[in-house]
C-alpha cells in the first residue's frame, strides 16, 4: 500500500509499504478515508535528523473498518469510525478516569509495527478502546469536522476544560492555528461570556470570529497583555487557552491571566522552562497536556453531527496521498491552516 | 507601644515604636493577645539589606478589639479577633470571589503606615474585610489553633484545595514545616485515603503522623519519588501539596504527582523557573500561591472549636515580646518549627 513517509527535516516523501495486516487479536485494520497533517508534524519536518529506515507519518483519521481481530467487540466490518490520535485499551485505570492520553497498554501511530494515518490503511491496536464508530454514512459535507474530533477539535477542547472556560467566563486564545480556532469552537460551546483571540493572520482571526471570538489582539508580547487587560475591565481573562507551545506564547498567557484565573495548555512546550512566580504570586492554575481526545469523542459528536460546530472548517486545503509533501511545505510556510487528505 | 522591627538579616529588634491608633473610619484597633513568627518571616531574617528605618514584623495575630472607626459594623471593642495575615475589604471583585488575597484596596501588614502583628498593638485597615470574631473567650488551651487560622493552617487548606484533594485520594505533602503539617491537618479533614508526608525532622514527622500522615518518606530528590511511587502502586500521588518553595521541592513535586494529578504549592518560589515539560507531559496541573486565608477562617473555625483539628500543635515554642528575636533564632535554626509569641 501507499504511505507517507519522513526522512528528515523536510524529506517527505509517499512510497510502497508493507500493507496493513491485523497482528494481535484486539487490532481493527482501517481503510482510511480522510486523514490529516497536523501541526505537531512540522516539528518532525523542521528538525527531523536524517534516518535511513524514516518515519510513517499521521495520526489524525477517520476511516471504514475492513477486518478485525478475534477479541474485537465494538467495532464491526463496513463501519465509519474515527480515530483519537492516540491508540489506549479503554480498561486501565487512566482509561477509566477519562486519561486515555496516559493508557498504561495504549501508544501513538507511525511508531514500531503501527502504522500512520497519511497511508491507505492503519492496523489500529486495541480497537474496542480506541475506535469511536460514526452513526453515519460517508458524507462529504460533514467529514472534515469528523475528522476534526481525531485531534484538533478535542485538543482544542482540552484546552478550554484545563483553561476553566465555562459560562460567564472571559477567555483568551493564545494562538489562531486549527488548535487556537478550534479552542475559540469550545470556549463558545462551553458558555464563556467573551472570547478574544490571539494572532495575527487576517484569514484565521476572521475564521475565529466566525467561530465565536468577540475580539481579535494582533499585538505581540507586553502591547498584547496590555490590549487584553483594556478589553477586560483591567483585570485579564479568567480562562487562557495556551495553543501555541513557544515560550512567548506561554509568557503572554501567563500575564494576560486574571488573578486566581486558569491557564489551560495544549502546546507542545518547546521551551525548556517557565518562570516560577508569575502564576504563583496571582494565584493562576497552569493545566493541560496531550488531550485524552478519546474521552471527548462521544461529547463532541452530536455537536458535529447536528450542525452546532463545525471544526472542519479548519481545513483550508485538499489533496490526495501524492499530495502530501506539498502539504507540508504548505503548513510550513503557512499558506495552509490544516490540510486534509483523501488517499 | 512595643513592637518588633528587622533592621537587616539577622537584626531583630524589639523597640518602642509610635502607639497604635485608628486611621481611617474603616479601621479597628486590636490589642494583640497571640503572635506568630512565620516561615515567611525567615527570608528577609537570612537576606535583608541593611536599613535606617526598620521594617515592622509580623502577620499572624489574635487580639481584642480595643476601638473601632465609624464606618466598622461587623467587630466591636472587647471581641476577640483573628487577622488572616493580609487585610482585604471583603467588597471588591476578588474577595467577593474567595480570592481575598487578592483585594483591590487589600494589604500587608508591616508596611506603609500598618503595624506588623509581633507587637502590642495594630492598627487593622478594613476590619469589616479583613476580622472574624471568634465566639468563645480567651482559653489558653485553643488560642494556639485559633492563632493558625491566621495563616498556615489557612495556608495548608489552600494547598490541599489546589492540588484538588478528596475521598480516595493520595495525597503526599513536600516539606515538615508548619504548613507541610497543616496540609496533612488539611488533607485528612477533606478524607484523602492515603497521606504521604516527605520530610526528614524526626519530631515533625512523628507530628505529621499524628495529624493524620499514613507514610514518612525521609529521602530526597530522585530518591524520595521512588519511595513515593512505591507507596502508590507505581502511580505516582493524585494531589501533591508542595509546601517548601524551594526548586528541589517543586522538582520533587513534579515527579511524584501521578498523571492527570495536582500539584498545589503554597511555599512562596525561590527559584527563577520551573520545568516545562514535566508537568504537560503528564497532564498534571499546578495551583496555588498565597493563600486567601480569610476565605477559609469560617469553614475551618468549627473544627478548631470543637477540637477535631489542632493546628495549634505546629507551636512548640512560646516566648514574650522580649523573646522574639531568639524565637527567629530557634526557628532559622530548625530548633523550633514555629514560635508562639504573647505580648
Amino acid at each position: 500500500m501507499r504511505a507517507t513517509v519522513m526522512y528528515q527535516a523536510g524529506d517527505v516523501r509517499v512510497e510502497d509499504v508493507p500493507d496493513a495486516h491485523l497482528i494481535e487479536a484486539t487490532d481493527a485494520l482501517v481503510r482510511v478515508r480522510r486523514a490529516a497533517i497536523c501541526g505537531s508534524d512540522l516539528w518532525p519536518y523542521k528538525s527531523m535528523e536524517p534516518t535511513e529506515s524514516g518515519r510513517r507519518m499521521g495520526h489524525e483519521f477517520i476511516g471504514v473498518v475492513e477486518e478485525v481481530g478475534d477479541d474485537v467487540r465494538t467495532v464491526t466490518p463496513g463501519e465509519l469510525v474515527v480515530s483519537p490520535f492516540l491508540w489506549s485499551d479503554g480498561t486501565c485505570v487512566f482509561c477509566r478516569e477519562g486519561l486515555q492520553s496516559e493508557c498504561l497498554h495504549g501508544g501513538r501511530y507511525g511508531f514500531g509495527d503501527v502504522d500512520g494515518g497519511q497511508g491507505e490503511a492503519v492496523r489500529v491496536p486495541q480497537a474496542d478502546g480506541t475506535l469511536v464508530v460514526l452513526p453515519v454514512g460517508e458524507d462529504d459535507a460533514l467529514m472534515p469536522s469528523l475528522l476534526a474530533l481525531s485531534d484538533v477539535m478535542g485538543t482544542g477542547h482540552h484546552a478550554a476544560v484545563a483553561a476553566k472556560v465555562g459560562p460567564d467566563k472571559t477567555v483568551a486564545v493564545v494562538g489562531d492555528g486549527a488548535v487556537g480556532l478550534c479552542g475559540v469552537i469550545a470556549s463558545k460551546r462551553l458558555g464563556a461570556e467573551q472570547i478574544i483571540l490571539l494572532g495575527n493572520n487576517p484569514d484565521r482571526t476572521a475564521l475565529g470570529r466566525e467561530f465565536g471570538a468577540s475580539d481579535v489582539v494582533t499585538e505581540r508580547g507586553a502591547e498584547a497583555a496590555e490590549r487584553v487587560r483594556e478589553l477586560t475591565g483591567g483585570l485579564g481573562a479568567h480562562s487562557v487557552l495556551e495553543c501555541v507551545g513557544l515560550e512567548q506564547a506561554l509568557d503572554t498567557a501567563l500575564q494576560i491571566a486574571r488573578s486566581g484565573g486558569a491557564i489551560g495548555r495544549v502546546g507542545i512546550p518547546e521551551h525548556e522552562s517557565t518562570p516560577s512566580g508569575v502564576a504563583f504570586w496571582k494565584n493562576a492554575s497552569i493545566a493541560g497536556g496531550p488531550a485524552p481526545v478519546r474521552a471527548y469523542i462521544e461529547e463532541l459528536l452530536p455537536d458535529v453531527l447536528e450542525g452546532r460546530i463545525e471544526p472542519g472548517r479548519v481545513f483550508d486545503r485538499v489533496v490526495d496521498l501524492d499530495g502530501v509533501p506539498d502539504g507540508y511545505r504548505a503548513m510550513n510556510d503557512r499558506e495552509s491552516i490544516k490540510v486534509l487528505v483523501t488517499p
